[in-house]
């Protein structure tokens, strides 16, 4: 099966924080398609991956970066595909700048942001799976699964 | 057809930022579900809420809420279907608490978080608009004619 | 004894901090009833502690959590037995998000929200027995000499 | 009765803030002792105050104020009779330094911090009625009863 | 002569701030070409734009924009031309997300950055003023007389 | 010749940042009086030290305190003697709580601040130096070929 | 008798601001010497100003700027005459740009930083009157009789 | 060909920042004259170097520094030379009062700020280079490719 979602993101070092989207979705057998496309460094690339979002097949698109962060949102602005945004920490202002600059679109544009940093990347992954379950059944009992272990998982009692 | 995005706020004053997620659904012609449901002060009827989203039909939740934000991840916590933040201006900290109140939630239950206030209702319904436009043709076509209409309007030059 | 204190965090990760007012309380021979009660990982096991909180004898229910902490406000929602609320430091934002999370409640649930970090989580404890001292006249008692035995400790000049 | 709660605040210009204990208390019948105490202005006013606090038969205080508001931990440092602070919301910085200064405390002296402004002064009353319910099941009813009233006022959809 | 600066902005509403570019700039003699330009609704005529800004003879890009300010970076990564960037004072976070979202730019595209508003629209003018008169000895001259009658009209005292 | 100039500091912790107020005032052969003054712990010894200090022939008293730092401000209401404020760095919010609670205080009591941590401490010295400088002319000799010296160590191109 | 307190500004419209440390030294019989100083408009009046301000008899300078706010820093930078700084509420930042411009100098170059606006303007005479008072035991008893009277005017209870 | 370009920082410990831009400006064959140039610590030298910055032949400056950074705006009020500022990361504030130190200049006296830390220093020196590519063919060309051969290095996936 072709990948409905698609990780990108803006730079090699960004990698460490996106790959929790990869490795939630993988935990739920849903296939990733995963580029580097920067917004600054390569807007051509950007423009394209976002304008043939729509006929890849793509049903929800991840995109992280730090700082100023442009990427889901310039993403956005060129496809209706839906975004989700992952704010990566940024080394002066710890994601800070990167969430604001995620986050605060202005109306007409949306982006779907998630948590600073690996969490925020997780629940990309997830949120992803929470969407192609709308017309999945197969994945909502999977996800519905993994919410449950995930619920079994908390112990009654620190230790 | 039965509405298949639920849109809920945690209280009355809520309701002038919401009301731009459900005018924008309304251009897309499509149908919302509008309620109050507060996480303090109701937190039965959120539970309830939660729990039987899937079985009512709803696809996408747009969750609205203010200062110590607590519903949109209340609700992420009893459902699997995908839920959508917007942090509504507050009193004191200009909704900066309502931001981080929504968007930080730990890895394991995602809450997909918008701007602060109205443009962050709108870009809820349309991000709720493009999450069900993924099996909906008809919806994509009027999401990218809503698209299109928006960028005709804008002017070469001000005035 | 049956604890009067109960002592809840929204995760093993939070024990580290939260420990500190488990033991504060130990010195002031105040029993604790510890326990992992996750707002957004097992809602259901704090909605059950929440609302039987006062027929299990708690006076006092501390609760610690960190991001988007929502563990203090939905127990105080759940019960009208006082709730005091610890950020724990958060990793990418220090406790700002902790913080603002669980003080910014509304107008009708109260949390008493206490420092980021451990301090909080010790003067949690100690403001717990405060509360629990109105009633008690030894453990009133205690309470004062460890308060003398604290200002006893304090140097004349630093070394 | 006499009174068991004190409600004490740093000028004047906080009463508009600090009312809204004093009427959710009324709305319970519980009686309050209202003053202006200023750390800064009155500090020995304050320190008499404190330390005749429990003599006088304070089972809670709360206390407002705001800027680098020290009156709630300065008044916690000469009692062990329970403190709860209100930041009130200051001209430049919206209370966001009322709110650092009462809330940081060091770990030994313990203050539980309410929400900035009205509405943190409102749960102030409503937490320190929670403190007095311990040992008071009359009041307890009348708490619940506020709390379910509260709750039954939350209308189904916005208007 | 034709314009060698343009004057970009993301909407209609950001001219009131703008418009302090042009008004410094015509004190100057400098003409400008004004435009608007939005990342996000017209994202192809903002790579129109700022692909052909060299060969249409900019030699300094001024670009004004509020919220998840992207167009003076986007504009930055598809042009070598200096690029000077405004953070229009937005609604909830008051230009505080604008600002970020402009200077955090990653290394390799450089954005300009000026002050919050109005004051940073009129030091952009100057400072591409400043830049075109390295290369004009007239402007050079206009450019100090203009500062020197700045710094006459400072009066000795406040009245 | 006894001390002039007071230091004060809330706790052992922070003699690692005060240390620099009493290095530069040695290096001025500005003689000291070192204390640890807690306004939490040991309210009465600071009460006691703030009303002596102009008969204890104190000119100006350094105060360091982290946190919610109340003890320059504190000292500032039970004296005349001009009070200087080192925001000593917290341990969660990085010294911006220390800042605030201790420059933010309300008109009518005056607290001369500095920066947070050493340069902060080491020019409460310098600025307590300056003010003695005014009534002792061998002093503000001293100081100025400090600065002097200070000035002559700069180098002229980094290395 | 020549004034010892200078004032300076940076622009006239802090004016409103920096007025309350001439009421307050007003009432306390201190003259003093108001200017506008601009650091950035007026750099030349600035460096002058510095420079004479010994000779000129100033024992204590009081600056006030706002936004970038260079002129409390500049100054200190060129005499050793203590150096009390007040940060102007700004437009876009509320002052906190203003404070932190003031207060975060580097060792070696001290300015004492009073609250933001008004109370810190009313605050910066006080502390100017108290430097003083040091070598003048009339003013002394002034500034004692100031603060007696702020005391006395404290009301018990609010109304 | 002598520089064209200035590089100064505040201090020494400025220069691991600093040399971030004088390392890309070296790749582009674009000759550098740094020096450490001190506003608090050598303001006559300062005052120098900014007043004969246009006989000397400089067309930008680049300017770099921290804490309550006052350097590059200071510069600016004595030259009409571009001032480009660079934000060192600070020890308590990571460099947000270096950044509203540098950015918030008022009307009148422009900086063009960079990102904080080394990312501003890298960008700071490439916008120095499109400066004077406007009037320099083969160092546009330079530009251009070395732009050309940063979209180049981006890989299409991580690894």
């Amino acid at each position: 099966m072709s990948a409905k979602v698609a990780i990108v993101m803006g730079s090699q070092s960004d990698w460490d924080t996106m790959r929790c989207a990869v490795e939630v979705l993988d935990e739920l057998d849903v296939p990733t398609d995963v580029r580097i496309v920067s917004a600054h460094r390569t807007p051509d690339r950007m423009a394209e991956f976002a304008r043939t979002a729509e006929e890849n097949g793509f049903h929800v698109i991840i995109a992280g970066a730090g700082g100023a962060a442009h990427l889901p949102g310039m993403i956005a602005a060129q496809t209706h595909v839906p975004v989700l945004g992952v704010p990566v920490k940024s080394r002066a202002l710890n994601g800070q700048d990167s969430l604001l600059s995620i986050v605060q679109m202005p109306a007409g544009v949306p982006v779907g942001t998630l948590a600073i940093g690996e969490a925020g990347a997780t629940n990309a992954g997830l949120l992803a799976a929470a969407i192609l379950a709308n017309g999945d059944a197969d994945l909502a009992t999977r996800l519905k699964d993994w919410r449950a272990a995930q619920t079994a998982r908390v112990a009654e009692r620190p230790e």
